[in-house]
């Protein structure tokens, strides 16, 4: 059977990777064959992976309500998309939360050479180069080479002095933060290094998923009640997070037009 | 037009793409309009990447035979293809030539982790570790990202000791050799952090090209007189240039059957 993917592109559908994310998302075996045996009868040629997936969780959400919350929550980060840079601003908006100021897409001179920073984060004390790398499919891992290379782009910019803030001062760190897992060896050599590695998942504790949860930075994605294309419209001017919204109603008619029902919208982020 | 790529993928056909391709290869603006004009009416949708691009430079071949040569060695480069390892085993026979032994997919223990070393090669006085970052597209780059993480990975291998070649010593260089272009950043930052850098045409001495053309290191891909199926068995059979088939004509047989006619493929050979 042919699915059509996120990019456009064709490909024959593989039950093992639907089953492989169900696992990872916390369904148990048992659950996830569940929920196999209730979608498989009815997919059909043609349906996109974002259909199907969104099918399978809505009847893992039947089953059990944490798996299908977490799973939830990970395809609405894997729906900000690789268009654009949505992803970056989340990660900034992540580390605002928690008292950084942040500014994104920045030239950051280094030693040798200029390099593309996503994400400078700063407060009082620390003052953070960050790199925010997307992933667009469940099973993908952030492996040694990204991490290498970010080890490689900090030793770079380490000796020179840089005034964010106010302050001349050097950095203090480099984070690599990603919306999938790392390989093995991507986080023993990140732990030999002492970079600060965040993965949905790792570490055990303050990884991505607690982050967005702790601090009730929940996504625009994860909302049923906005079609895809209005979500584009908000991610292309900016706004990533329900927050935003729930803070600034306005911004979704300024956005998508003054005759925009927003009652909807606003209800289902207040129910999150 | 619809044209099929080498992975099987169909996309749109691009003028541009070839364009830039002929002009990267040595051919001037009239030689390469010259030849686009001959070819454009000729093209059909289902035509495969490769027929179109031998088709070009046949054209370009009755224009201008520097040009021609150029663009077919790189082509057969690039035909070396991503499936298996034939690039590292190319790049590998190049050092050989230049007085190294060599041994490929290497895992070297670094101070943090183990690290996948595409070629290892060494001498009385050296031993390199070196990359080999084969793209099959002629418009790529290798970019800072790559230079980096090959930087990080010397890094933490350069403070072990390893003893190849039966002394025990340390990595006296890295080296990171591809098949295309570099990004001025990354030639920036490589000759700041004193790497050695080797393109397709990069640096202007001892580049890929003239390394090949130097010792006579024809890839077999650029053989006409073997099918792509055949050129696809001999490189599996870890068979990659043209000399080593001249050098010992039996492997044809070995590899091909014994009722293969090596008489056509050892006179186009001598011919190079």
């Amino acid at each position: 059977m042919i699915i059509v993917k996120a990019n456009g592109k064709h490909e024959s559908f593989d039950p093992e990777k639907l089953r492989f994310s169900l696992l990872h998302s916390g369904a148990n075996e048992e659950e996830t064959e569940n929920v196999l045996s209730h979608l498989l009868p009815e997919l059909k040629s043609g349906m996109s992976t974002h259909d199907i997936y969104r099918h399978a969780f809505g009847i893992l959400a039947g089953i059990s309500q944490p798996a299908a919350r977490s799973y939830s929550l990970r395809r609405a980060v894997m729906d900000l998309g690789p268009s654009g840079f949505p992803f970056e601003d989340f990660v900034a908006e992540i580390l605002r939360a928690q008292g950084f100021q942040c500014v994104t897409r920045q030239t950051v001179i280094g030693g040798c050479v200029p390099h593309e920073v996503d994400v400078v984060a700063y407060n009082d004390k620390k003052l953070l180069m960050v790199e925010a790398k997307f992933h667009n499919e469940l099973g993908t891992k952030s492996d040694l080479k990204v991490v290498l290379y970010v080890k490689a782009r900090f030793d770079d910019l380490k000796d020179n002095v840089y005034s964010y803030g106010g302050n001349n001062r050097k950095m203090t760190g480099g984070w690599l933060v990603t919306n999938t897992k790392f390989s093995s060896t991507a986080i023993h050599y990140g732990e030999c290094k002492d970079m600060t590695l965040i993965g949905w998942n790792y570490p055990e504790k303050g990884n991505l998923q607690n982050m967005i949860e702790r601090h009730g930075l929940h996504p625009l994605t994860c909302l049923t009640t906005l079609s895809d294309a209005e979500k584009t419209v908000l991610l292309s001017g900016g706004v990533v997070l329900c927050s935003t919204i729930k803070e600034k109603p306005q911004t979704l008619r300024d956005l998508l037009g003054a005759d925009f029902d927003s009652v909807a919208v606003l209800e289902e982020i207040n129910s999150l």
